[in-house]
């Protein structure tokens, strides 16, 4: 019978483990642990406050370790790794492929490392060290190099038996064709090995235009191919073409959910591989600097206001109007700067179009400036209608409301594109930076135009 | 030869293509543009302004407009839709994939989807009419019918024969095991077919803990099941374990990939199907509506200043503090509210842990009001020594701090929960929500206490 997939199995997993955890039931938590596959208690470490978490950690049978370690965010498996002996980590890491492999040893540092690889055969110690000469986020550090080859002068049949005997990796979906030189030639996928007819030879029917990846290539321009190019897997190639591995879909995936999520994370100051259940001090530190940062920025603004002491001295309603315009310039800015960074890791934004981009978005910014400008005048006008500098208000408030906007805009679109010349990550910083603009602008038009026109 | 991947061949795509239409060479554009695979011409089409896209879009061979309207985003794809004639679409539409063509034309006006649908083959149309059923955020909706059934008692040289006679459909990676009522019963991936002696039964060798979908789970959940297990495809069925269809990564990367954009978009009041290159109009029309809400939120603010414009008129300094308190909890909420809002689309935050999560967020809130509340105190301090009110200020603001952080995160914790059961999608409207609340606790806090210790 084939196993219905349950309502979000990992809820009610969280809540029985949790409610045995705590009666202590360990023997119970250990069974069902025991029962759920890999990646389901990866899921609930990652779910599970910091005492729950070591403690279900302790209850995990050390030969699944390995392969749990493979399914944790960087953070958490960091924290496990960093708790465990050598020998352990040796052990408990045996049997993983080596993509994964070189991703945990890649992050140890260099004296656990050594003592790790000690302790492995000798034929995985070769392959790691192979696999760990390409970056992680490159398309050689994306790579399995568990590939299965055959000449183009074969037949069907026989590959077949080779197969039939051989046996296949996971997740195979193709078999290269390369030359006596290891060249790829090109790709037979599975579906084509199945109904070709046996006596054909190989290179009557395989697809010689396959997409392939070369070993240096980023690993966002590769989750970007495969996403375009609806690709389940690809060679990858070392300069001259020689096959060097494969990168299948379920790799590229968390290359994609990762890069999607750290625009979000990045523009709160965070990061796409934070734990949301860290301990309060490890947080407290992280926030803490994004905060002060904050700080700085705001004070700037502070000063800006500090300025026109006396005209607000004289003139109480500017205290009132004064948040409105830094914000409003705020948000139309962040629209842009949201629209702009998406834009720019989607590859849709590119020296050609840039600048249609930028008039287009000061366009926008002209038309809900002007609209938002008549509303606040209007606005100011009745609200402050027994003050006798109304008008001034009025006009103030307008005028700052519209260069604000516009300013605010124009940053969002130019910013980004600018901090990624300087190699600045812009879903980071740009938002701060942003605001700072707006803010300043936003007090120093609305104080500066009241004095003007006071 | 295989063809190597050259360096991000949309930029130059999209800068030579540029300068062929300034110069009115629209043979040359053509020709450029039918030799591009059908999803580069779509990532063409969407890094384009509007004016160069129609242009683009009437250079393309009639008979490629299906491939190509497939790979648009939504809104791109629903303008040139709306240009065309039901019969053209009918015929651009011919071919599709049953999944890619329902949502084409579940998202058309009912006339012109009844004229689209009338010049259609009748196979084609049962088809449709039977993908249809199920909404397109629903497994049923990702689904692709074009599965291929085999009996349980064959023999796999039946079954190798039969699909070297039928073919197999694209991206098959599975065929599946049913019984005579149709309902599932396992599946042989292609790798055990090659790999499986040809006398053995299918029985023998097919996998019976296939993970399967019921046809009425959420895209959302499919997406996170695909990754969870590191899916290539996976059997749709209805409650009664009827075979329905069959579901293949390359759509779920796409949800994927929306998923994650969503919350980005949705915290700046964007979509994540907006267009980048979307007309002045159209973009302004849409942002004004986010700036209009804000403008609410922030007059709120501004009235509960106005509360206080007697303090404020004889202690001018506060108009000078004015905007610290307010931003810095803004802040620190924003960063708790992501980081709750990634949680719970990452399925790790459910009621068991969400106690735990809102303690230790207050305790990580607690730590940072203190430091910066003290910072504060002291910097006010030394910043208006001069002013005789110097210790009323320092008190007022440090006071304030503490509160406005503790408010903002405890908020910016409890909101996208709150929002979620009240069925409203936090990350559209935590944001605002959350400011609107730093904002007013900011300002009453920061002159509250100053007209209280004065």
């Amino acid at each position: 019978m084939a196993e219905s997939y349950e309502q979000e199995p990992a809820i009610d997993h969280i809540k029985q483990l949790t409610e045995a955890l705590d009666s202590g039931m360990f023997v119970h938590v250990r069974m069902m642990l025991n029962d759920m596959p890999p990646e389901d208690v990866a899921h609930l470490l990652e779910s599970s406050p910091p005492r729950a978490r070591n403690l279900l950690w302790k209850l995990v049978n050390v030969e699944r370790e390995g392969d749990i370690l493979n399914y944790l965010n960087d953070e958490i498996r960091n924290h496990f790794v960093d708790q465990m002996a050598p020998e352990q980590l040796a052990q408990a890491l045996e049997g993983l492929e080596v993509d994964d492999l070189a991703d945990i040893l890649g992050e140890l540092p260099e004296s656990v490392y050594l003592e790790v690889m000690a302790s492995m055969s000798d034929q995985d110690r070769h392959r790691i060290e192979a696999a760990l000469i390409y970056p992680e986020d490159t398309a050689g550090g994306l790579m399995n190099i568990d590939t299965v080859t055959v000449r183009p002068k074969v037949t069907i049949d026989v590959v077949l038996r080779y197969l039939r005997m051989k046996g296949l990796p996971d997740s195979t979906d193709s078999i290269y064709v390369v030359d006596t030189q290891d060249r790829l030639l090109g790709a037979v996928s599975l579906a084509t090995l199945i109904t070709s007819r046996p006596e054909s030879i190989v290179e009557e029917v395989f697809d010689g235009n396959v997409v392939t990846i070369v070993a240096g290539k980023s690993a966002s321009e590769v989750a970007q191919l495969f996403e375009r190019r609806d690709l389940l897997s690809a060679p990858v190639v070392d300069e001259e073409n020689h096959l060097l591995g494969r990168i299948t879909i379920d790799d590229v995936v968390d290359v994609i959910r990762e890069e999607a999520e750290h625009s979000l994370m990045s523009m709160a100051g965070l990061d796409e591989t934070d734990d949301t259940f860290a301990p309060v001090w490890s947080s407290a530190k992280r926030r803490a600097v994004w905060l002060g940062i904050n700080l700085l920025t705001v004070l700037i603004a502070a000063q800006v206001i500090g300025l026109f002491e006396d005209t607000i001295k004289v003139l109480t309603a500017l205290a009132i109007l004064q948040p409105i315009v830094p914000s409003m310039g705020g948000v139309a800015g962040t629209q842009t700067l949201t629209l702009v960074i998406r834009g720019m890791s989607l590859g849709h934004i590119v020296s050609g179009n840039s600048r249609w981009l930028i008039m287009k978005e000061i366009g926008v910014s002209l038309i809900n400036g002007v609209l938002w400008a008549l509303c606040m005048a209007v606005l100011a006008w009745f609200w402050f209608s027994d003050n006798p500098h109304a008008t001034t208000l009025s006009i103030a408030i307008a005028a700052a409301m519209l260069v604000n906007l516009m300013v605010g805009v124009f940053a969002g679109a130019t910013l980004p594109m600018l901090l990624k010349k300087l190699n600045i990550d812009p879903a980071l910083s740009g938002g701060v930076i942003l605001t700072t603009i707006t803010d300043v602008v936003g007090f120093f038009t609305l104080l500066g135009f009241a004095t003007l026109f006071f």
